[in-house]
């Protein structure tokens, strides 16, 4: 992978000298950004009527990512995006990042240049700016920790516990994609590793392949939703899959939840693959995750504003507590949603 | 380390799990905290009239800390100080502070509480709130990620580069110790490999071991300095060594800066120490670092406050750029000062 024999040694610079060469090229952006990477800390000025929002995520290399398939630049492109789908996930909107990265001497400088250019072009994308960090070496692979902080108006910050009984639950976009992606990239490495003269076959399958290397956060939803005037009582974005963030809300807003099987969307790539794999795709939505989608509850009121909406699907509803978190399969027989989530350990 | 036959397997617990059990005694202080752990993002009110300030550094088992020696107490107190003291050094306050950490499977439930007691006991001290974090596995030992979160009016702020030609040059406390602790438990590690009949020979040496494992953050020279009514020109705090803390300010500013040998306060345990392990004492203090002690300028008008202050020493002061970074050294020769700092590579 890094076998360019034009690359130049992290050691040649020195930690001083990386920050200098990776962080010359940044504008601030934001007008909260007052001072930036090059101090002790970076300088905001929140808007006086705003509340501050912050979020943090730590990615380990070989945990959840995979360098022998996961280019560097979209991995510096998806480090960011993770952390901004929760401060979406708040209804607000980020505006500054921190990252702080730690290298192994197997990267170039070349490499690491990868690794910042997805991070700016996210940076670039949703408009946020890069104001500190923290950047070291590692004797135990890539490690990239990303803390994102964005503002809101105290009255339109959503939390994961407003929602209340018989509240529409919603998501965006579509489930599964994500995890489909993973599920072929991981096969491909396994063919490849048995035959290397193989080469992967990934065609016609851009669409969970760009879900599982490039996701995007919803920052489009949080658009939609205020042009709609619709206020969601919970929001939670999906990155453990959709049955573990179902019942974060259900149990923060002390509700039961029940939810459709036959109305989860699920892109028809991500069904045939799934097929093609041995998986249940439905599967895939409730305990793959990645997939970055918003699912948020709404007053019954709103129904009319969003059921035309093609990126919005109502896929269950708020019941009382006592009824429990329950998945109705596309037969009709009512099943308990668990947390398979993602396992930490 | 972790031989205790009743610990507990984090796998038992689940990610969701351990987290709850870290965070359910969790009391938010600062009237700041609107919403600490348990959604997408933590919700932030800096008064109006504030700035906020964002710092965050990454430490890595085997580079940052070796857990043969350093109690997980220690580092997690450690681990908040480090970043307290950079929020500290732009003449703020530090009021939040996110914590992500990876672990591996040789961790028991215990020792991850031993971690956050140490986490807790800084807040409690620092008067800062656990807002936020991640916790995942690592299949490389611990890793620490923390962001710390401060305010400050914003002609308080005080950066890297406002000192002026003729300011001159402030230290807190006296530097050297950590490293001298830190070479200290080195050795006798290495005795302990080569004979582990032989029990450590710490003793005298509280001072500089404390100065290694247990530092503390200069939240008491912020409130000197006000009470003083000083405000720096400059600052910063040395966590990488006074040497390379010196040339940030001078590059930073555009000024050069002259340092007294004979002025840099060292403990007698740091000189005594440095003496028996053939380090000299001086260099301790210029390239050991860890000291999270305050570097300042001041307007030479503010002398007579701080002259006979017993925690603040004068050390050097600044001068025209072209007359360069430089060290008088006790027999009175000049030596250029260079960045040995910390070789992050």
């Amino acid at each position: 992978m890094f076998e360019n024999p034009e690359t130049t040694n992290l050691e040649s610079l020195g930690e001083f000298g990386l920050i200098d060469h990776l962080t010359k090229q940044i504008e601030l952006k934001n007008p909260s950004s007052i001072k930036g990477v090059g101090d002790d800390a970076a300088v905001l000025k929140t808007p006086d009527s705003k509340n501050t929002l912050v979020s943090t995520d730590l990615l380990l290399e070989g945990i959840h990512f995979d360098l022998s398939y996961f280019p560097l630049k979209h991995l510096g492109y998806k480090a960011v995006v993770v952390n901004l789908s929760d401060i979406y996930a708040m209804n607000a909107k980020p505006k500054q990042i921190t990252v702080s990265i730690g290298l192994s001497s197997k990267f170039s400088l070349e490499a690491v240049e990868e690794l910042y250019g997805g991070i700016e072009l996210a940076c670039k994308h949703y408009q946020v700016d890069l104001v500190g960090g923290d950047t070291t070496s590692s004797k135990q692979g890539l490690i990239i920790s990303v803390t994102a902080i964005g503002e809101a108006d105290e009255n339109e910050i959503v939390y994961r516990n407003g929602a209340k009984e018989m509240d529409l639950l919603c998501v965006s976009g579509d489930l599964g994609g994500a995890y489909a992606g993973y599920q072929l990239l991981e096969r491909e490495k396994r063919v490849y590793i048995n035959n290397p003269q193989l080469q992967p076959d990934l065609s016609g399958n851009d669409y969970i392949l760009e879900r599982q290397l490039k996701p995007e956060a919803r920052k489009d939803v949080i658009d939609i939703l205020k042009a709609l005037k619709i206020q969601p009582t919970a929001m939670i974005d999906i990155s453990d899959g959709l049955s573990s963030e179902v019942i974060h809300i259900a149990k923060q807003s002390n509700v039961g939840i029940t939810v459709y099987e036959e109305k989860i969307p699920i892109d028809p790539t991500t069904y045939n693959m799934a097929r093609e794999l041995d998986l249940d795709p439905t599967l895939c939505a409730l305990s793959g995750g990645e997939d970055y989608e918003l699912l948020f509850t709404i007053n019954q009121s709103d129904f009319e504003k969003i059921k035309e909406h093609p990126d919005l699907t109502v896929i269950g509803f708020c019941t009382k507590k006592e009824e429990g978190i329950n998945l109705i399969s596309k037969s009709g027989i009512k099943h308990e949603l668990k947390a398979q989530g993602w396992k930490a350990f």
